[in-house]
């Protein structure tokens, strides 16, 4: 597909992003990884996102949206909905920075979850039952206390954070061909196809999601943004909507983006369990996608040089295990 | 303590080690930690060796000393009497440079070290019962047909090779004060001592040992190389003798080590955990003494800016879990 970016975000967006976010976020290595050698004959490496702080990428989009406020913005403070590494990121950068940071939760996310945003020095504020309850709660400080919403993808500071990662990958690996992307909201992907296509158009750019409830992948099919019933999946990272006024990232990966992949559970299991044995490190499933798409074989192309992103480290022991243990 | 190396070990021999490594060591990142604040004011970073491609530190040595052979010498092949890490890192080596390695093993040892070796390519070599026998087929087939044997830390070259490290962390961190290093053999602490002291004397190294069969601090002790009978402990990549004709690393880490720790096995299970529940990272019990020194509140001096070493991951992925259940 050709590359036609919305004009109102360029690689210069990115590059001031990487200046800006530099003092509170590392260049994440990237490693080779050799066991995929009956799966695919390209040379496999992995971008290892999973070592931030916040052990996941959204550190990098939450930090160049946050730095990017007014310093009145920065003294009224930020609120987000997101309870996942969103959350994490909003919070971590609002502590480093001294700015209050308040995340709206339903009453039935997770202990464990509101525990880690706490440990990391946001408010707590509960508001009703589901995540729609606590968006609109979000937007509600913003109206009434200035707080500014801090979006988790459609959003142009976020995705030129997250496309810092596609400048890391030129110069880590200069002769790259294909990089494959856990898909979700897009601003991931959105990002890191506009860095590289920018200066390499004929770098493939994979988007992986699960099967179940794989929203920009359907969206696409019907043409524009659409909603889907979310169910449980090990990629649970990758749920929630891509928004019905999408304005960015459903745009930008429609431009970009050159093969959807859709894996079944069974697969991202195997991208974990692989992770797990072969390099001893704990990823989420929605990192695991990667490598779960070559170990399933549905990568296409003439893939020689490929980057998969292995987007965070954040999930439940209790299921990794499982997950070893089963693949005994 | 003050700084005299043996003359015969320099810091341009670590330089050179770098140089000579570069196309096949990566760079290994510094990342922080900031979990141990309960038990240390000091900021705390991790060097995390377990990302090289097998797993630990032991390829910077053994790919200096092979990579300094004759030709003649490389045409007639390598071999090691080591099952662990260093085994894995000459197996490793040998075969990116079209090399051959003859492993000699005893009769007993586990069939999963034997298979990650010949996984790598090795010929594996059994000869008797125990270490000692396979350490003296090793120097057979030296004599007989010219193979080398690749010491696994008393040699200069493989000294200077882990050394590389040392370099790095001055990159890495300019502001380093105190450096925290598993301590076995010593090759790994005399390499990053003679880097980190050479250019800037003031830093302080700390050795860290399991309480069982600790065989550098008790030769310290006793004033010359000595054995000790081997106990089973969960850092089993710091067992072994440090050999009774040591002529580089037990002069090397007298002049330079500034501190010894000994760990409790329990403490050593608690760094482990650490590592798992904070970064999700998998590491095996050696690599996790320095974060267990923190947390067994056994660390001394005025420690502002410190590096952990972090020295590989490869362990049994039963004893990790285990640990994890009995921590929850």
């Amino acid at each position: 597909m050709t590359a036609s970016p919305p004009a109102d975000i360029t690689i210069r967006d990115i590059w001031e992003a990487r200046r800006r976010i530099a003092p509170f976020v590392n260049e994440t290595p990237l490693i080779p990884t050799t066991g995929l050698k009956d799966h695919t004959h390209a040379d496999v490496y992995l971008k290892l996102e999973n070592l931030h702080q916040i052990r996941a990428f959204k550190i990098r989009g939450a930090a160049n949206k946050i730095l990017s406020l007014t310093e009145e913005q920065r003294q009224r403070g930020v609120t987000t909905f997101s309870t996942g590494n969103h959350g994490l990121a909003v919070s971590y950068i609002a502590r480093e920075l001294g700015i209050r940071a308040v995340i709206c939760v339903s009453n039935r996310v997770a202990p464990a979850k509101i525990e880690a945003i706490r440990s990391l020095g946001a408010d707590i504020k509960f508001c009703g039952q589901g995540q729609d309850d606590a968006e609109k709660a979000c937007y509600n400080l913003q109206d009434k206390e200035g707080l500014t919403v801090i979006k988790p993808f459609d959003d142009p500071h976020v995705i030129a954070g997250q496309g810092t990662i596609g400048l890391e990958i030129m110069a880590q690996l200069p002769r790259v061909d294909t990089v494959i992307i856990p898909l979700s909201g897009g601003g991931l992907l959105a990002g890191i196809a506009l860095a590289l296509k920018t200066s390499v158009p004929d770098i493939r750019i994979i988007g992986v999601s699960m099967e179940k409830s794989a929203v920009m992948h359907e969206s696409l099919k019907a043409g524009k943004p659409i909603v889907l019933e979310e169910q449980d999946t090990l990629a649970d990272s990758l749920l929630g909507g891509i928004g019905l006024n999408n304005r960015y990232t459903y745009p930008m990966v429609k431009a970009y983006i050159d093969q959807t992949i859709l894996l079944p559970e069974d697969a991202i299991a195997a991208g974990m369990n692989y992770m797990l044995k072969t390099h001893k490190m704990i990823v989420e499933g929605a990192a695991a996608t990667p490598i779960a798409a070559f170990i399933s074989g549905k990568v296409s192309g003439d893939v020689r040089q490929a980057v998969g992103i292995i987007t965070g480290s954040n999930v439940d022991l209790g299921v990794l295990f499982d997950i070893a243990d089963s693949h005994n």
